[in-house]
């Protein structure tokens, strides 16, 4: 099967998994694992950042972060389609009691006026808004790029204000590489970034906060909480480490990939990318083929091809490390073949 | 001063006082309170209900259904404008760890069709959708009523996907007496309402929670975890209880106010009246004025007449018991002479 | 019926009923009613403290301090048989996070070492510790009063380890009155106070609560949050005014009272009276009668006395307001007459 | 150095680091990872549960249970020196609103009593009783055993009023072998147990909640909301399922290794090891010696011996898969020499 429902479902490389084998570990509750800090310093040093933390997903990271930067009955800012409003099970409000803010965005971008507006003043009435939250890259929107000025701009308008502002960066490193922008060029314009290990990086398992080093203590102790806290954990932050080290660049490659599938998309089925494919994410709505969603799952997973569905009528492919140019040609005949 | 501030400001009537001073009163925390239980049991009958239970607030009736009908992790669809999102604090996340899924909506009502894609389906990831939550009348859109057709269109909907339906109903008297439906129309399409006798019927303090039996039992210990199980609470349900029997049907003249308010503004200002005036709430655009709310403010204030902001352009004023038509021909004398 | 159940039972006198009739109100939520800030500014300097906030039960002044004094995830110190860790619903809890330390108490002190002890280190593990809880007088320990000296160490711990410290003062005027301390002296060795007007000040409904002016001003939004904002509150604050400008030094008739039912049970009953009595409240274990609580509260309700019951074999009197001598000399001679 | 201070600092041997690198593995968020699925599967059936849930942690399983069983503003009854109420950072309060109802015990076990005395009877004012809490072997009592016979009669009691049993069991292996228990019969009497697989049992991460299907496919999704759903962590379930397969019985050497040193103690030392040593802990007053805790850490870690202090005058001792017979001698030699 050529898997493209998710770019965490890439499998560790036998490299990973001789440094699995190998790694150097100690306690990581005493901050003992000398695999994790290295990991931990390489990334605080990656983002231009004080201090980072490992966790177990990027849930995990965000849910620390809203626990850290808030208190209950505050609002967050965010946009109606982010992951962490749609997919992290609400725990924002279970676990932290805040009120997401959810504005409607243009490609992962809350308009500027939007934003401001939706900022609270003081009144008994209100909750205080506590934190701004951006998605970098943005799922829903298939895997759009913030660009870096528009970050700017949020961030300039958060200082304006003396909110803080978080980065859901699980897939940062396709931002960054299809922008040609460093992480540390979107670092410098967030007080705190969530990015995961397990996604295009390749690593079996985690991801890392990234902040000064006060929130990194208190989002340590959050951690444990959340029984994030881990023993040994240096066999998994040494594939981690080895995919911050060498899988970043090569990112672009599923970029083309995912290109190479939208035309193909384009070209071949009556289906209709819906966002410029700028990363390793493509949304295609099978409308115009007369067929649902879960209509072209079966038809696609009947040739080998999986995928995911995002709506009724739309489907979503995602190329990672596990898929290859040859996969691409191959799913590319698929849908020539196709007829639908 | 003439204050169309809110209809929170009322002040009691002598009779009412006289009642107050005369109630027959008990331990409620006990359920002893006969005036309290009449009350409560007059407010069932009026909706159709088994059971009420009296609260010292519209919020509080508001939290305490939410903190009944949900758990931590939940969601709850309601208007990104409706006052428990933008006014309550945020309580319903900060005491109830529910997640708001606030959605567009026109004049309070949400299109059908946007209210059953935001109901979620099943999946790990998702929060359980868990009640939709429906404001009548609606304050933000200038105290629009929403049509009993609509209310049973939702309630239609929720019992199709079981899910429960909320009314904040603080100015449901107002929605009834303005579009001739009866109360009991209305909370047949809820499984639980929640009104205040502190606005339109101008009872000093207290709202009433209407459901089933064993709703209401759980909302009765909410309640006392909030802080709201009174002692000898009749002298205070005295006057709402006189509100109820007797203050409904007048809710009319606060209507035929609130219109001629409206057209003086578009006869004898450059403002604009934003919304169709159905119940007691005029919203006021002064845009064309070249004069912001907080610049109109200070001009009425000035000659005597008290408003409220709602947005840096948009005032608010509310007719209620307490403003006579006189008061309503003085105001409309005194925007006929603003020289703006 | 003599109705000895709690101090909470009693009605408002006719002085306090035409003071309701007569209150000149405004809108509290716009700190508008001039009666309500009489109370409020007349409490706090009652208890030397710079603001005081009218609360509409104990229970909510309770949970508004905890929720302005911690976070969740932290920890309070409180005696294990106190009121809010027994009878508040775990409201602490439920909307604050909070963690209680119930410590072990002797008539409502926890002996100083066992509260260090208990005060927590810096450590990953732990949650902080955020608030040292007394209660005064200690209602499960038959009304016992902290002697202000006590208090005193209590306080002068918490100043070492910078913990603040609040007193649920339900009963803090019998507390008061029976140890012939000021209550701005017992207020002195707490950074917050709360106190009923509902219980042996005989208002219907009722309390407050004291501290600076940035904790009240924290306090007033987590009141409004749990709906305990309220409209026209003046005609419920008339009576509590007049119970505290009037009603503080009645309490040693209470006193006297409860002493008195004491001997009686000691003298005519082979009941134990399990505490000295020092306040308004009696104790009784009925073991060596052969009879359990419920057994005793429907012999005395057959006579015409309501008491309620603490324990399989503790029954409870409490002395109030609307009783006289002579309903205590009438169950004196009830007990007196009993064969059991 | 040989390091007691606890069984989570053991290094994954060189035959778990083989099997990390030769998992076979898959996205366990899609239930896709064979070696995650034979692990819950043979925990199931070690268990006799119907199900397992792999955790990243023992404080991860026992939040995750808590989240599952409860709601907020109940009560959870556990023993006043559980993990869970100690050094769980309060996350049962902090992210499920409960309340602890932390009772007096002795080396684990709360008298049956009064057990039953804390258990709520229905009453407004009370928090329900939604679980019973057991932790076994009891860390702070030495590493007790729980003895089966207490533990069936727990669960006879907590049958007959409906309420739930948890058996906090990182340590459960340690008490099945010292009492010649199997884990099956302990968990027959409990609804749900978590137990670690990365304490005795060696491996550098995780714990496993075991409980029935639908407890656990609720626990499943409280796992995701922590952040504990993790992608291909097959490669850290390998070596858990390899010390679950052949690691149980091997902690009889470490019991055994525990006598020798409190032996060693009560011989050559002025120390007092408080409690019989049943397990793999040694808890030693240090009283008699004039010394600290703190000043018998600094000793031993000048002789190369690591320990913990657990109370100011108390240090644990805790014997692994890393501590050799040979381990054992020499720190006896070492605490014969010392001259103290």
């Amino acid at each position: 099967m050529i898997d493209l429902r998710s770019d965490t479902v890439t499998k560790p490389t036998a490299e990973m998994r001789q440094l699995m084998a190998e790694a150097i570990v100690g306690d990581d509750v005493y901050g003992e694992d000398p695999t994790i800090n290295e990991l931990e310093s390489y990334a605080a040093n990656l983002f231009g950042k004080e201090k980072a933390l490992f966790m177990t997903s990027g849930t995990q990271g965000n849910i620390a972060a809203i626990l850290t930067h808030t208190r209950p009955g505050q609002e967050v800012i965010m946009d109606d389609e982010s992951h962490v409003f749609l997919y992290e099970g609400a725990g924002a409000s279970a676990f932290g009691g805040i009120q997401p803010r959810a504005l409607r965005h243009n490609r992962g971008q809350i308009p500027i006026d939007d934003l401001e507006k939706a900022i609270r003043g003081k009144d008994i009435h209100f909750p205080e808004t506590a934190l701004i939250w951006l998605e970098n890259s943005h799922n829903r929107s298939g895997g759009s790029i913030l660009p870096l000025s528009y970050v700017r701009e949020v961030h300039e308008l958060a200082k304006a204000y003396n909110i803080p502002v978080h980065v859901d960066g699980a897939r940062i490193f396709n931002a960054a590489v299809g922008s040609n922008t460093s992480v540390k060029e979107y670092a410098q314009c967030a007080d705190t970034v969530q990015f995961c290990l397990s996604k295009g990086l390749g690593a079996p398992v985690g991801s890392i906060l990234v902040g000064n080093e006060t929130f990194i203590a208190h989002a340590r102790k959050k951690r444990k909480m959340l029984g994030g806290g881990l023993r040994q954990s240096g066999v998994i932050a040494a594939p981690g480490l080895h995919g911050l080290k060498t899988g970043i660049h090569r990112l672009a490659e599923d970029h083309e990939h995912a290109k190479m599938l939208a035309k193909a998309v384009e070209d071949f089925t009556p289906c209709e990318v819906i966002h410029p494919v700028e990363t390793n994410i493509v949304l295609i709505d099978t409308k115009e083929s007369g067929k649902s969603a879960s209509e072209w799952l079966a038809l696609l997973n009947e040739k080998g091809v999986l995928a995911v569905a995002f709506a009724p009528t739309i489907i979503r492919l995602t190329t990672h490390l596990d898929i290859s140019k040859d996969d691409i040609q191959s799913v590319i005949t698929i849908l020539k073949k196709l007829d639908v």
